[in-house]
């Protein structure tokens, strides 16, 4: 009996969330590079996955017409490309939890080489689009989560 | 009073519609070539761009809950790449029209260069995803394009 | 004789570049509106729009190995969301010019509403990725174009 | 010492390539489901990993200029749609090898049901975009994959 592999997970390490990318063609533009735009996607994607392995299920709140996360601001600063077939790294620390808000600051690496740092903050809203608090048992899970030991 | 630039549109040439396509550093990767799969994006943006010219307001028909298109089957064939910044046009025309599907043949072209062929059958789905006929008007709509002359 | 339609572009507006995008459906995601990262993807195309417009040639300067833009830091504040079948603009003025890099204001909007806004730094960079002085002839390009009256 | 995840690898399973894919925002659009140009992302993807897992190091060969694969034709069939946080299954297998293509056979499946199938052939080409014939240990790699038992 075969068993399945895996979607990409990432880890809990203490207060960090570690979510592993590879860069695929997909990815590249002419330069040979990862596109720029790509970086937000992957943070994007370990945002998500870190949402699930706290126990929260975005798809349930979006189906029950609870609301969902959109980005409020990201601040992007790169500093050395991504190529072709690499294992990236994200990895996701809270900086700041607010009502209706989260502030989390998004590390791509590759080894011990620091290639972009993404600052963003993302906001709770209803499916109307307007700021709502975020639900009382992510809150909790965020909390939990920021104050895990390193 | 500066005019605002519209955004990019198509024109109906007879029974066939002709999109404008931009190759711009996102359609490319490190090959240097457009990426396959992004002709599937420039496919169907001509396609939404055909429906918006013959009067059909997709989001309109979401919104009230009847339904969209979705892609039954899409045959692609690739003869030559595509390369950054290149003006590029799809055109576009109707094979078969059905209760609930559509059937067209769609080009991608460089001035005289035929790029890539791709053979689509669209769906008409309900917001359950279930096969379900295509609204009347948006089915003489169809007719009507396909019927003129060349 | 059928003339053909030209891929979107944009206008020079005194120091102003004006760049139309039309919101499809590979823009969007579930939650109906459009997906945070395109943003970033709409204002390279206007940006890259503008270097065609000032005369630049990114494709020549890539393929002599002279060098081309990677994105340096990007800050996005997203103040409202965009939908599926809009028309958008993309308004770009230059903030600062450097002997390596430029730094521009972006702003998407639809009619007078402002949906987003991004302060972007992109440098030039030679084929091995590392700084370099842009052409001197792209520079003052740049400078003819910010010095444009409004 | 902490452990860091790997990305999303896939397994050999006999003749057949399993590889993991997860349904994310970026995957998604208005609709609810994932996009249908996004599949043949994931099956490119599932290629790669192919590659790496036959020990073909796609991006030497980029390198060094020796060529690429480019997709000649894809066939898709949707059977059924993927939805937001699915973890799905992209299995492939050999159809034919030639001295300059590949034919693969690739379905992506969500448990027990398929959700679509893709046809592909991949050529290889040099860095000038000729056909070209393929490295001959990628050929006996291929081979070998191939004729495993089931």
């Amino acid at each position: 009996m075969q068993e399945h592999p895996q979607p990409p997970s990432g880890i809990l390490a203490g207060p960090r969330h570690l979510f592993p990318v590879r860069v695929f063609f997909e990815d590249t533009d002419l330069t040979g590079f990862a596109y720029h735009a790509n970086y937000l996607k992957w943070a994007e994607r370990a945002r998500s996955d870190l949402l699930r392995l706290l126990g929260i299920d975005q798809r349930a709140a979006l189906e029950a017409g609870e609301g969902h996360y959109v980005v409020a601001d990201a601040n992007l600063r790169y500093l050395a490309p991504a190529r072709f077939d690499e294992a990236l790294i994200v990895s996701t620390e809270m900086l700041e939890l607010r009502a209706v808000s989260v502030r989390l600051i998004q590390r791509v690496s590759r080894g011990t080489d620091l290639l972009a740092e993404i600052a963003v903050r993302v906001g709770f809203v209803g499916l109307d689009g307007r700021p709502r608090r975020q639900p009382v048992d992510w809150r909790t899970a965020f909390e939990t989560f920021a104050a895990k030991e390193a």
